[in-house]
């Protein structure tokens, strides 16, 4: 169960009202690197999980990360809060509340227009958030890896908006946001090593045959060699024959049809066949002809 | 430039047609963590690489993910080659046809009726593949981890697919491709440990008061303690109020106001306000009451 | 700040494992009208909101909201628990996990192949959870009304899904969350009238020529008169040509255009004027044509 | 069957192109709150209907609702009307038409270039309409609250749009659709209170036990009591333990389990234990490691 | 304005209730090919179409397709009537109910759960319609094409849907509205004739060097020449190196950069450099590790 | 199987970065008419085609997107190469930095923060591509006519992108690509005729009594006739009592219920019914009365 306490986790202090910036700092409240998206991710996964350790990690850190939610969502509210009053009462010349709507450069026309102002669950281009951000499939080898390489990217979308903003408050604000992602991320690399093995992922190992291969898919000037296709861990493919059809078949695909299968397939192909060798004149050399 | 070669990666040999199976593999074609997915991260990923080596192992993956692209929908295909020939064809009794079409238990009828069966790119689900599902920000150390975790994702996915076909060619070549993600973990892993150091990623420290810290959230029986939360790394913090408003601030939000700003939202709360002391009749209690 | 409690605000007992049963649960998971979408927009609105009452109380419920979040998709990770291992672990034949992953009738086999039975936020039909969902629009006599609403369907799916299971605990749960949805729609009708007045909402007052009159748009046979479009509160408008055109003009649009503008339009209805006096052969007549 | 009649319901005079307020008019175009929506969600209901005073009440409004979405797209048209020209035309300098394109300052720019200035479906962020935007469930104590709750937000948004303009041809035409805003809602009202009772929506009746009981779940500086929570209809309870496991058990999830199940997820169990006594070295602190 | 008329344009007969048809027919409600997409479309490309006789023909045309879209809904509210009584009435024991919403074998689990059995604008699969299912992009040589391309993929999803039932009333009214998509297909193309020329769409002429010229850029078993790439019309590119940086340059990338960028691209590119030499140990190879 | 050549098939050269500009770029690097959609959609269809000849173009052209993508994509990576590097290393004050991010006028901020200056698989507008935008339904009929208009469609669009730079190197590309959619759209139009009969599409003849009639929905100033309505093809409908139930019934629908859903309907209908002669107080006449 969930309780909520009316202080923040983290004291939020804005300078000056700034609906443009408000609108930069939704990519945190509504996108895929935000707030919504942790807290989600994490505590889906809590929900499934059924190895204490991992479950008691996830629900701890999606409740801090309900509450980073609430600190980034009332930096966006203090942020419209003097754009909000004014649309609301019509405080200001229509030109002038033109302006203020279209002026900041971003979408933050919508967020006045379409939500008053209000902290939406949307990016800062105004898509709303949808859980397609959410990769958890239920294995924690790859879930882990998954939440790392979420913590990382919060990270430095957290990063790019505090270069963004002089504003003290708020990147004191962003800075302690930021931070929190490292220690998090910290935490996930802490659990996937708890497992062990965890690599490869899942039950079911690789073929040898094909897992310390490295085709070399894209040549030309620039192709380069590194630990990550060396020789060391790596067979290296280069020569484009032996890319294809690497079972040792003919690289063509087929299937075992029965007969009604067969005969169904026969007469579509001779219902819709193409011929090549018509000529015929087409649409678009009738519509080619000019002259009225 | 791309170049194609009508040789499969790997040759694709079904037994027989199964619509209910072609529509589970649907997601490594056109869902999250499916081909098109991985061809797209990287690709992009690599556009936008100016470091040589990464540069050219994202687009020698991206170019063999595009070419699983083609051998997991060749598998598609195969498998729906019957029943696309009998629809089209109404080379069956209607309620023949019908049963065929609702009788898989999944979303194979949708695959049928709307693509014909063809391999769309949704998936199993029917749900269309869209690029949120690519989590790339343009940074090498939290692309890399997204990359690791995304290969992650790909082989348990393609284990379960293995776990839930007799088909030998279908599986053949699932193992291929689950084996392949492997392979490919394992160059990313090389490449994100070649950058020196990458970890924070980015540019900006983190701040030291919060970087080792671990706020327990989540209390109650079930708390655990291990390396993700342990001593040796973290302050652990439990006191419900050490974990609010940890700037030493009182949590509660401000911003200043300019004039304007501040006549428009007093007139705004003037006319939203709600009075504590009414007890005003409403809408569900005039539709309690019965009697006609 | 959020802080989070391991028991649940309501004990969860499932007497047997049922993926089927599990993804019907989904609906109010992660569907439009589920604890997801509750909890996002009552926690949204209080963040922005500044009256005192109205706030407190949106906190209030958006974390129980969150609380019955808990409850529900831990349903469905008991549904499921049964199924997530079997697949995780291949622990049955080939052929009888493919039959339990397709035999539920529903989507439960996107629950176990992508989301390896966790509970995902997704709606029964595998739909992922929007934002969209959320219709906040920043003015309390309409969000008021929208969470009226909101409760009011929330209630309806509960009774459904009641209504679709034998299992005690189950519908226990059920049972205790629908009636929560009654509760929050009686708080939140106290809430809008508190407000004086709250109708019309907003602040401009409609224009009295056309607030009071009832356009009769679709008529024949079942054409009905009643309370609301009576006579009583109603101008009740049959007449076709006085339904259109109602400000008295001619009902034709007209926008001032400057010279280039016009230029531009002229050259533009020029280059793609269509002859009305020419019989043109087209691409289809060209395709009707038979023989080879 | 429905008709159409070329005259507008409202003579649509527009004083000047103006492409960046073509932008805002789509929000009421292909937004969550404007005509589409309200068309489809009463057209969709009405044709579930069977009750004859509200099958006959739907198609009327959804008729109209047409008529309205006419009416905003033909604004958009003639405000895009100028720009459309020069772009097809190309008809203005290179720079001169790419200032036109981006200095709106919102995304006009995506009308133009993707939608050649005709209205789009989309709302003035670009996002296309959906049907998530129609919350009807088939209930009409429900429906109609949703309904309610609809036309109170789109009479806000015509409000803040007729805010945003001097053109007095627009806002005429605002006004108008404004207002029969607030004349369908009182339709909609009158039509849900001529349903007895209709509160609580659906069948089944609440649990008496939770249905008058108000959790203060948020609490801390900025609690408040009304008649939203206060003692004449809500029990309220405050202290943490009487908010848990309400239903008198302990808080903790349990699920029966079969045989094979239990084996099969202590193989999970045992696979994927992480180990709370070991403290590994992690991917992180290989990558904390500076020098080469 | 539109007007409705309660009478169908095509009277619609169902003999019996069938969900799981119901949900089928959704596919040419709310799915892409369907009649409501078909109704957007021309509806808003008659708002901004400025030529007489084309305008006139997409508002008649777009005033039809709204009729279908109401034969077409009232198709599912009719086959779904039954289930729609019982489960809001619980009017069958709940195992019953829950076989008849799960025993379709697609998704009508949805439609009765979440819709309450109302013809919601979803596809067959439960996908909301969306306008990015709709193509216009304001160029009439563009649009027409699309719309002739839409009307003869409407054209087929009907004959599909006509395949796959026995009702004699839903066949007939199939008919019907399959057989008005020939019909306005016909009348597209005469339009598109209409213009002259139409092709190439829009202004601009094509660069005469590239504009017959056919890259072969799949090769291997299974090339073929016909008219659509044959030396009557095309100069037909085989050469791999012929087919790289056509232009005649070197096919690799550049821009000029300003000092200041140069200087940040270098410290980026060093801070982020991948080191060729190293070989790292990885997060990997420390997760392979076995043993505890 | 694919293989790629790092030389590009049209060189990019940009003269300087310009977000802004790259921002317009996505239109046709992830936008509807883009060349992810080209490529997803030929390639696609390939996989499903048995046809050799078509087979065989599909890839080939399916081939060639790709290798466009790649230059379009080139195109945004160059363009945004400076205001990369600045932001990730923080090269500017943040006041410049805010103003560089902001000031495009369009989306160019959304690549920035969330993508980091890569091109990303968005239109213009910042919306994710998706497989919606693909319509192919796997009857080459169809498919083909949808490509032709597809063909059509980024023609126009690469059309306004030209008339909206001046960087020289840009224009050339993009002048390319412009008309290799030309040179593709006449082999598409080539396969299409190569079918015979290909009109009208599939199997299924329309009904004679309806294929040849034009129905004149919308009435009024601006009717008009042409060939798309004329006497010579159509039969022209004007009178409305001729445009409903034109199969000779009442237009009245209809559905054979067996006697359980009849008495679930009627209690449904009892439960729910609206009562036409109350006149109901409502919850907007209590919200509408003022004074506390």
């Amino acid at each position: 169960m969930f309780a909520h306490n009316k202080r923040l986790q983290y004291t939020v202090r804005v300078s000056e009202c700034n609906p443009g910036l408000a609108n930069l700092m939704l990519e945190q409240f509504g996108g895929p690197q935000g707030e919504l998206a942790a807290a989600c991710r994490y505590f889906t996964q809590g929900l499934a999980e059924d190895d204490p350790g991992r479950k008691d990690m996830l629900l701890d850190i999606a409740t801090e990360e309900l509450s980073h939610l609430e600190v980034i969502g009332t930096i966006v509210a203090m942020l419209n809060k003097g754009a909000k009053g004014k649309l609301a009462e019509a405080a200001e010349e229509t030109a002038e509340l033109y302006r203020s709507i279209t002026g900041a450069g971003n979408d933050s026309h919508l967020t006045q227009v379409l939500y008053g102002g209000g902290p939406a669950l949307v990016n800062s281009g105004g898509a709303p958030w949808h859980a397609g951000y959410i990769d958890s499939i239920g294995e924690p080898t790859a879930d882990l890896r998954s939440n790392i390489a979420a913590e990382a990217r919060a990270k430095i979308i957290y990063e790019r908006l505090i270069n963004l903003t002089d504003d003290a408050g708020v990147k004191n604000a962003l800075q302690f946001l930021m931070t929190r992602e490292i220690s998090h991320q910290q935490s996930f690399e802490k659990a996937l090593y708890a497992i062990t093995p965890n690599f490869p992922p899942g039950k079911l190992p690789g073929d040898p045959h094909f897992a310390n291969v490295y085709f070399n898919m894209s040549q030309g000037e620039g192709d380069m060699r590194g630990s990550w296709n060396g020789d060391g861990h790596f067979t290296y493919v280069s020569e484009r024959k032996e890319q294809c059809a690497v079972d040792g078949g003919d690289g063509q695909p087929r299937v075992a049809l029965d007969p009604d299968e067969e005969t169904a397939l026969e007469d579509l192909a001779a219902r819709t066949a193409s011929d090549p060798d018509a000529d015929p004149t087409t649409g678009a050399e009738l519509g080619a002809e000019t002259g009225r």
